[in-house]
């Protein structure tokens, strides 16, 4: 038989329904907000995620030669794609330019759960604005869509990447050394960490300052160990969240999201139902036209990791219900065939979800399967009834039957 | 600057927002006709193209190994993979099993107007029944759809597998020569047809006769050319979709399709103002599943060429109208944004689509963007009308402005 392929996924009817009503919720918000949708390719030249993250990232991507001998890659994230759209096609437009997007995502890696190589991200972009006005914004609209998923077990946390440079720097770490020192931090590798940081001379007391530094979490008040600018700007973010009605938010001082191309703010959301894969969103201020040709644009963004925040609805008991038949037209008779589909054309083109016995099943067995499709009603069409311009319809929940003039059953229905 | 790959397109807002009307409208209409969505992985193992089509498809494929050294091809159509996942996971489904699907597909070939590298195909899958009912339930979508895009110039034509198929062997080609003969007929390559049946014995009336019969295009008149089961068959198909108000249809003795799967009837939709590249929709009744390794299962299916319906409708004329910002809210200084966060995070919550503004301009600067992006409000921030509960509501189309108490304002705006 042939398989599809490790790390992939089919998604049958039920499934599928679930998730494109999620997508629909999600795009509303994004609307709502101000946002319009665009889309890019499904796959990129693979230029494009090296200049964004370095060139480890291609053992991570499924990446391959076309026929012209181009080298390709399915994207891994979409913001870089985003923003090469943004620098090829809209860098003169008014700004901000509010953008979202929803898509497939690819990475090579070892599929577990919640982990697919094949994956799905709905994300937003502010482009051209760097304010808190921005940042609250968009982490307004992420929590939003956190509330789609009708999730009550999440946290949004917020840090900036200038708190834990700052402190790494005052402490004594070269410029150049910065980088290294907090990806280890972000990775909560302390081990590590202090190695590196005693060689270049750090003090454990300083040691011992910054680890206690990336441990810190809480509310708006853990800022007043934050001297300075940052601690003003996240304050700022923190009362235009509040105005926005925004919850569940804490301040994290040790979120470094690991990328060193975020300039300011970022922020992850978490659902600790998830254990270890826990992270629903993640975002932030960045900067990265100026590395696809175009001029320097800040701008603020964040995905959601959609596979993930539907587990995780899941796992809270959320249910999603689907729509089901609402009418089955069954003839009595192959005679009775073309009657039967001008009956069921006319509740189509009035919205109403029918389906019509095409098999040929006797009626007994055709009100079987209507009824483990989940039909409301069996419209039977048979010789005596249409004589009188009526069908039999027949309410499969009540049990109910009643003869109905074929003109009137639109009415009866609805 | 990094472009986007040869072949492919970017969606910018406008774009965008028309094609997911459009998909919208067509997922619509699958539902009211009791398919459901399905969805498969954009890569599949290349196995299951070439048992389809054969290994010259592989020329057309974006083909590459994955690091698992997997042969892996990005999908060129939705077809194959449906009825992989149909034999992997819906096989003891209760019949039929009706299923639709809209997503990317890839082909590398020369991009030229209306033929792109990525494309678009909206399609449906009616699984296990053979017989004219689910021909014409498969028809009667088919042309739902193309209303969706509002055309008025298209043209539905119907054939089936096994008319030119029993008029080629009873002028006397040999069973096992037959495909080679109905590909060139397919392609209308009259003359290589004419040598090929030479060559088997073929007399040049008999000859005459096949490319007579190729070229025959009409009502249901034609039928009476086409004698036995197949005739009878393709007139019952007709009557079904007369009951269902399909117009637009003609029979078409010539239709083959290329695709020597295809086991009954064969339909194709034409857009004739799109010159060379005018189908926009092809489908027919095939068996495909006993090559992915499950039992032999009769199926009809379509897909609807996304791109190319979209440009027909562009070249009728046809319009979609965008959904534009309907409130832009604007503080009268960075003292407002709090009260403004506030007054834009009520909006949104009420499903209007909503902006504030985050760049910290001037009131006239920007009043000339909330113009400029198609605002139907202003609403407007300021200090004075805060001490009153109160904003003031600019529409933008009569010019009117008047105090609004916040209270009231959604109710005024709606």
């Amino acid at each position: 038989m042939v398989q599809r392929p490790r790390g992939t996924r089919d998604f049958l009817p039920d499934e599928m329904e679930k998730r494109r009503h999620y997508e629909a919720a999600l795009r509303r918000v994004a609307k709502t907000f101000g946002f319009r949708e665009v889309a890019t390719p499904i796959f990129e030249e693979s230029e494009l995620f090296t200049l964004k993250s370095g060139p480890n990232v291609l053992d991570e991507l499924y990446v391959f030669k076309d026929k012209g001998n181009r080298e390709i890659a399915l994207r891994p994230e979409m913001t870089a794609p985003t923003i090469r759209m943004f620098v090829n096609e809209m860098s003169n437009n008014p700004k901000p330019i509010k953008v979202f997007y929803f898509g497939q995502c690819f990475r090579y890696e070892r599929p577990q759960s919640g982990r697919y190589r094949e994956f799905f991200q709905f994300g937003a972009e502010l482009i051209g604005n760097f304010d808190a006005e921005s940042d609250a914004e968009i982490i307004a609209m992420a929590s939003s869509m956190i509330k789609v998923f009708g999730l009550k077990n999440y946290i949004i946390k917020i840090g900036h990447i200038g708190i834990l440079k700052q402190k790494v720097i005052s402490a004594g770490v070269p410029e150049k050394c910065v980088v290294g020192v907090l990806q280890k931090l972000d990775k909560k590798l302390y081990d590590e960490a202090r190695l590196l940081l005693l060689e270049m001379g750090v003090s454990e007391e300083n040691i011992r300052g910054i680890f206690e530094f990336t441990e810190t979490v809480g509310g708006v008040d853990v800022l007043s160990r934050v001297p300075g600018e940052t601690g003003d700007y996240l304050r700022r973010v923190f009362d235009l969240l509040l105005a926005m009605g925004v919850g569940n938010v804490v301040i994290d001082l040790g979120v470094v999201r690991g990328l060193d191309y975020y300039t300011g703010i970022v922020f992850e959301v978490e659902a600790p139902t998830l254990g270890a894969e826990k992270q629903i969103c993640g975002g932030g201020a960045y900067s990265l036209s100026e590395l696809f040709g175009g001029e320097r644009v800040f701008s603020t963004g964040f995905a959601v990791g959609f596979d993930r925040a539907i587990i995780a609805a899941e796992k809270e008991g959320l249910v999603c219900e689907s729509e089901s038949i609402k009418v089955y037209v069954l003839p009595t008779s192959k005679d009775m065939q073309i009657y039967a589909s001008r009956v069921v054309a006319n509740l189509r083109a009035a919205d109403i979800v029918s389906d019509i016995e095409i098999m040929g099943r006797r009626v007994s067995k055709a009100m079987k399967y209507a009824s483990a499709i989940g039909a409301e009603y069996v419209v039977i069409v048979g010789a005596q009834e249409i004589q009188q311009d009526s069908v039999m319809l027949r309410n499969m929940v009540s049990g109910e039957q009643k003869l109905v003039k074929i003109s009137n059953l639109i009415e009866e229905i609805q």
